[in-house]
């Protein structure tokens, strides 16, 4: 298992070319939000924008459509129960976000299946919380597309079947193979499983175990992949390492770290990295206040 | 009585243990806010969730759903008149608020029922606002649980059947003897009794009358309790003490402090407290801008 | 004409009463925000809890419950068409604010109807926006209690029968003299009239001319007399130079000033001006950043 | 083709008259932001509310008014679909900005529809995102008034017919010509075709390719044309110049520049103008931090 280091982030996270637009730099959907898990899918919406992904549609209840709007006007909303317009979403985006607040309930599953039945190979499908245990406990098949997937310990125990106990590299990365895809397992030190290896989160800290950190990183990892196509695997093991790089900065002026607050850092963490590993330990809070 | 100092701080706010999950600080849930009264439930959610509980869920009248995630996306919410699903929250949580908002209409005191009627033992109850009028109006047999009340004054003389002239230490120490748990009385100096003796908070200032000031105290303490359980109360005492300590901080700069500016301060509040004494006088507003 | 100081501030702005409690600064209702101007009745509400009032409710259409609380969780809200809550709180407080987006509409006359027929000699009564030009085009006659009107010069025309044009002190005062209360006559340079003699405001530039402004000076005027109690009609004085004075403080870095802006900066300049004169011209927006 | 420079901020934001008041300075009404797309009108009525405008109304799916006054109580709202009142908006203000939002539903038409009957001679009308594609698909007439058509280059070519690869200087001026009105192409540096000649855009960056850049921008536009109505085309000019000069301060510090950080800047950025060329160097968002 190898640490991984701040290289990453100069690896993926490089300028802008002149010559673009919105589209660019991916179309993320980010599905989930049911009636109680609202403020999830929020946070997970809020973290792609920020990461920089071109545009962002939220799925949801849309009993969540005022608050995300009220923190996020930046991203669009359908009913993720409006069978049509998520499938016509579903079919034109880059990449999806499925799980954040999605809920274990039947509507959940219904959502999730319709998701599952309907990506392409050529997207990027991030499937956190709700959606791992959804898959695990009713047995779905993974869909189609590069996977990635962003379990916590006891849903990675649903999903693998190995037992938090028992979860050490050899096992993780034979369930990995199995599963194919990419495995973000969150845990004190976050490894990642892919096909090309075993990485390790050195950062972080018990400042982040704060409700709502999960859906951040599902947002950032979708954002990354959308923004940063070409890095493949790379963009993910980027949105890890940022989000615990950024907590660890905030962390030296709190005692924990507010999900949110990781999202609002993200446009100026990213620009320290552009400008280069010297500026690194420069603070970037100072030029993000927003609402 | 004896007077609170800075210690109790430092007793209680230590570092986090690095193995750790969102469960090891805790699961709050809030019960209130009804049709007239949202912003209450919405401002002691905010405080436990920035003091540190690791999951927090709001029990409320939906329509101050989209409200409570606007503001604040780290919390879930349920309907608090929706029986299975309230007695479901009650017996997963490890501290339950119940009282900020919650009126005093005919719901107020069948959720409040349901409430009393469903704690454990191993619980910390906070019982605060409404909760308590509603408990003296309706002479309800005080629940199961570590329980702690938060009345004013006006409270206090409902619950305890002391006029408020006559509120005075020997009095109030009798009633919290027969009631049993803690009582936090809110008055010019407040004043808590427990088990373990009275003590007497020397800090604060009028700066903190201001409408939602108890609301934000009650989230706190619930926060405290839940995150630093193993302080027993301990956790209340530093919860008071930080409450006012951060207003006092506040109130240098402004003619009154807004309740949600306390709960904004906490994290960077909490943070100088770990890292001890010496740096207590360095300002702590400057690193914790957000929304 | 006398031109109104600084020393207005000083006199009214004094140090809070340590002994105190949320009901000693008073209880403020404001009636507005209709379906179209919710906002309005948005920024009142937040000038008179910045400006320290001790309980501020919101009588409005309820569609606004929502994007209030999301911004200013410390005030309560009736439905303004609930007759037996309006009466309850038209009892129950110190000051009545009427007229923020109160609309023009049978409903919006309905409620004033109710609120002037519902009030006490003993309390303030302000009277914005619409709620005067429903006065004027309804002939409804003045309610009991201390009045203040807050007209623009098109609202005064309506309500004194003199044309903007000859809008000058001699009939001004001869208005205000047959219609009792006070008078703040919004326009470039704002008159005060009242029953002690006529004030000029020197300050203020047309960096104020945004929507909202007016709202704002009414949520003041209404914190400031309900909180200031004892002050009489300085308090109205000192709201008006206040508002002015932090507005032309913004000006100084901004094209226009956000009405939210000065509501936001209230407890800062408070703060300056209970401190003394010296302080004055040091900067107060530093320490008061919230959302 | 002529760059654009500075001087054209100069040109136009000028010192407001002393003598004035909120209609001075304009009155707009924007229409747009169905059930899906709530945040651009969101985000197009803070830019005009920002640069300015006297007083601000929104028209759209009243789903949004709450995610709007949460975020912007300065603006009014009203139902998109109420023709009465619809028809009474438009004919009292100065300016209309149609399209942030609307989508492209039978609603969105006939709401198009509707503005497009109904404007005046006198009256700008700018015209943006989805208002563009209808106009184009269902081939109407262009409505009364001084028209700012912004497009970005599918949807210029929707609207010319011409394909983006032969979007050049002498076509688009043909296209401009045809069509009259102004066009301001949003493209990698973008054009404004004009009656008095075409201009090019020398600034900006791939920060700002972020959903709701051009919403921003369709608000900025309104909110000139109604403020600096005797500045004529120079006020579109400026405004697309503005809205590039802020984002290049935001983007030297941050990857991504969100739109709703451009409006924020605004007022400071207009006071640095209005203060002349010597302070542009003199970072402008210290000072304008607000929710």
């Amino acid at each position: 298992m190898k640490d991984l280091t701040e290289q990453i982030l100069q690896d993926v996270i490089t300028t802008r070319p002149q010559e673009s637009f919105k589209g660019t730099f991916g179309k993320v959907l980010l599905v989930g939000g049911n009636h109680q898990f609202g403020g999830a899918i929020i946070m997970a919406a809020t973290a792609a924008v920020n990461a920089g992904a071109g545009l962002v549609t939220v799925a949801c209840d849309l009993v969540n459509r005022t608050a995300l709007h009220a923190r996020l006007p930046e991203a669009m909303v359908i009913d993720f129960s409006n069978q049509a317009a998520l499938l016509e979403m579903l079919n034109g985006v880059d990449t999806i976000v499925v799980g954040p607040g999605l809920g274990e309930e039947e509507q959940s599953l219904a959502v999730l299946k319709t998701v599952f039945a309907n990506t392409k190979p050529t997207q990027t499908v991030v499937i956190d919380g709700s959606a791992i245990t959804l898959m695990a406990t009713h047995q779905l098949a993974a869909p189609a597309g590069h996977l990635v997937f962003t379990p916590h310990q006891m849903e990675w125990q649903r999903l693998s079947g190995i037992p938090i106990k028992d979860q050490a590299e050899a096992l993780n990365q034979a369930a990995q193979e199995k599963l194919g895809g990419t495995v973000v397992l969150k845990r004190h030190h976050t490894e990642i499983y892919t096909a090309n290896g075993t990485f390790r989160l050195p950062i972080g800290s018990a400042a982040q175990a704060v409700g709502g950190m999960g859906d951040t990183l599902a947002g950032m990892v979708g954002g990354f992949c959308a923004q940063f196509k070409e890095a493949g695997n790379q963009a993910v093991l980027a949105a890890v390492y940022a989000h615990s790089a950024i907590a660890d900065q905030i962390a030296k002026d709190q005692y924990i770290v507010l999900p949110t607050q990781i999202a609002t850092a993200l446009p100026s963490f990213m620009k320290k990295v552009e400008q280069g590993p010297a500026t690194h330990h420069i603070g970037f809070l100072g030029g993000e206040l927003r609402c």
